[in-house]
């Protein structure tokens, strides 16, 4: 078999929640000395999401609505064997890709942003506000919003902006407003700009500008992408739907791989798996892969920190780089992020999922590969989980092992094609410090 | 259910050739005054696509290694009911789609690419020449001659080539050569340069200069993404994937939509449907849509003409603008042909396809509609059909008709994005004239 499908009916669901099985308790965000940035939350979340993260039950209902819409955009995604990646590297492994890249936005974002709109809508929100950097997170969130008749606001980096029109283009598409920033919308985006009129941005800053909207605005609430617990529950569709898939393929898989930013991808792909791991029915080896440029979880600190550069979120216990950390400008701008989601993060800590750190240029390299062998063309973000399942590959040439490899195609690169121009003519640098 | 899938089994085994059911024996090509470009045909075709061309079998076995990349590319593709679509203009009718979009390049363009690639590499060919102008075309067979194992050179319009770099990335990560064309590679190329050293080059010049390469060089052939009847023959796997899933889900047709440029992905989606509608089995309307800009099927006249601006290929019987006509710039890149299929301008002029011409302003209105209700985003080309479906899920919201309308969506916009901001910006011209 060269795609493994599930029909509708086979769509999970409930979502699971791994804060019950975790190796540990999960540490608890907590406030920053002398403020109290906790009690602002349910100004800033819905209350659906808001009891999902701090929830304790294992198995959380998908609400009809929400599989409705699963269902529209395409869910369950396939799995595809890489037949055509296995012959290229003359394996004995078998290698396995699951395709999130077939959401109408590109990636699996939407995953979430379905759900975070939906929720919204059932408070009686009418609109959501949030950043976007490169511009994945951006427009799941405005087709969301489309889909569930909300307004939709972007916050984009300005310097993002005005290198990628296109994405803005297709939030504009899907009927979101956006604007650069630091903008004059907000009062924070003000006295930035009164500082620096040229000012290019940065997702901190946007975070921000996203977060005072909403909490100014009674009918605004603020959506996050990734890191948070809420966020990985609803990801947690693709895990799912992997089990199955596996099953129906009769395979039990020794390496699963997914690129990490704030761990959204990596979580809703591994987490389903982790419990039969602690229990010891699965022997599996979970590796989260990143950007030698920004090594949260390679190099990181594991300890208290903010979720935002500007400090308005609680402290999150996580490994970090410093919030103040401004990560080289490399391509893969989903993995430009400091910290990491707690859940993967206390994960990390206790050995459960190992962390490998790669190099840009490799990445591309990887990527290329992929594309010729099978014929899509990974995202940035995705070749760093394909650079992985191609070392591990060319391991298992040399042992004779025959590993079955999975990796979460977590979105395509058909927006992201200057990074492989560069690459190609040469100009890519290493890690761009 | 939203999407009907179907399973690799199920993947047709056998082209379907419309040629013994068409209702007038086809004109076959003919030489012009003096010339024999006909004896020409061998050195620029392999023999399989010339024995399919002239063929009167009905069923044309599919081989395996052909079979075997398909399912790799992800065929079957799914058919997707457009609920969100139905929903938002409130319509009685039921529209699908059918997702070629879901192919690696993008577009229906693959499903051809793949077999000419096959039936060069079987005649011991090394190398396929191509044109390209937008782009689609050539990325499709940059990735067949990179699964197949041939090199592949690509003439680019310089234009194109100039304004639309990631296209030529694209056809670079899969390991084609790419060439602005005019170029210095052929003498007709280089005959242009030296009278103009600026040419921005044009689709005609284009196909020339590929010709010229294939035949002086014994390794290689030509190809072509479209018009001819092989091409059409090879598209047939989308008719035949969609005949079963409407089985499946118990739909009979009543319109059938395409976008027509040299009508390759409306015939493979149509053809397999004509015998029934000529037998009297099935009253179904097959409309093809074209832009008001390159009304080649709504204004153009049914004679002989040159499939080529140079006059390089045999004449064929079918409706044209002239071969000298140069179609305005309209970013449906992908319909601006002078000619037409000679399939399809037979079943045209034997009443049996009717023709639509829309305008370049409404298409794109009509593909962020369809974008904002079912999330992807329509290729301008894609986007004809797509105006016409809604033009008749609207008319049976008049009437109260449950009509069953069949898009064939031929492929995402993700690489055409100026058009849509040309669109929201109101900087759109009507047709581009």
């Amino acid at each position: 078999m060269n795609k493994i499908i599930l029909n509708e009916k086979e769509l999970p669901k409930k979502w699971y929640n791994i804060n019950p099985d975790l190796p540990a308790p999960l540490p608890q965000p907590k406030n920053p000395e002398e403020k109290d940035n906790i009690s602002k939350l349910p100004q800033m979340f819905s209350s659906g999401v808001l009891e999902q993260e701090m929830s304790m039950e294992r198995w959380i209902k998908i609400p009809k609505e929400i599989r409705k819409i699963y269902k529209r955009i395409g869910r369950p995604t396939p799995l595809f064997r890489a037949k055509g990646l296995e012959e290229m590297l003359d394996t004995p492994a078998k290698i396995y890709y699951k395709r999130e890249d077939y959401s109408p936005t590109g990636s699996h974002k939407l995953n979430t942003a379905i759900a975070q709109a939906y929720y919204a809508k059932k408070d009686g929100a009418e609109r959501l506000t949030t950043e976007t950097g490169a511009g994945q997170w951006g427009s799941a969130l405005s087709l969301a919003c489309s889909l569930m008749g909300l307004e939709c606001k972007v916050y984009m980096v300005r310097v993002s902006y005005n290198q990628k029109p296109y994405r803005k283009t297709i939030m504009q598409i899907y009927g979101a407003e956006i604007v650069p920033s630091p903008s004059t919308d907000t009062e924070f985006g003000r006295k930035i700009l009164k500082e620096n009129p040229e000012h290019p941005g940065s997702l901190g800053i946007a975070i921000s500008e996203a977060i005072e909207e909403a909490l100014q605005n009674e009918k605004a609430y603020y959506s996050l992408g990734s890191v948070l617990n809420h966020v990985l529950l609803h990801q947690t569709v693709i895990g799912l739907e992997l089990k199955k898939q596996l099953e129906i393929a009769e395979e039990t898989p020794d390496i699963i791989i997914g690129c990490v930013g704030g761990g959204s991808n990596f979580g809703g792909t591994v987490l389903p798996f982790v419990k039969d791991k602690i229990d010891g029915k699965l022997d599996c080896e979970f590796i989260a892969a990143e950007p030698i440029a920004c090594p949260t979880l390679t190099q990181g600190e594991y300890r208290y920190d903010y979720g935002d550069t500007a400090g308005m979120t609680p402290l999150l216990k996580m490994y970090t780089l410093g919030h103040d950390f401004i990560p080289p400008s490399v391509h893969a701008g989903g993995l430009r992020y400091h910290g990491m989601a707690p859940q993967i993060a206390l994960l990390v800590k206790e050995n459960i999922v190992k962390a490998r750190a790669v190099s840009q240029k490799s990445v591309f390299e990887s990527g290329v590969t992929f594309a010729k062998a099978e014929g899509v063309i990974p995202a940035p973000e995705t070749c760093h989980a394909i650079k992985v399942a191609i070392d591990e590959a060319k391991k298992c040439k040399k042992t004779g092992e025959e590993k079955t490899i999975i990796i979460n195609f977590s979105g395509h690169g058909l927006l992201d094609l200057q990074g492989y121009e560069d690459y190609l003519t040469g100009t890519l640098p290493e890690n761009n410090k």
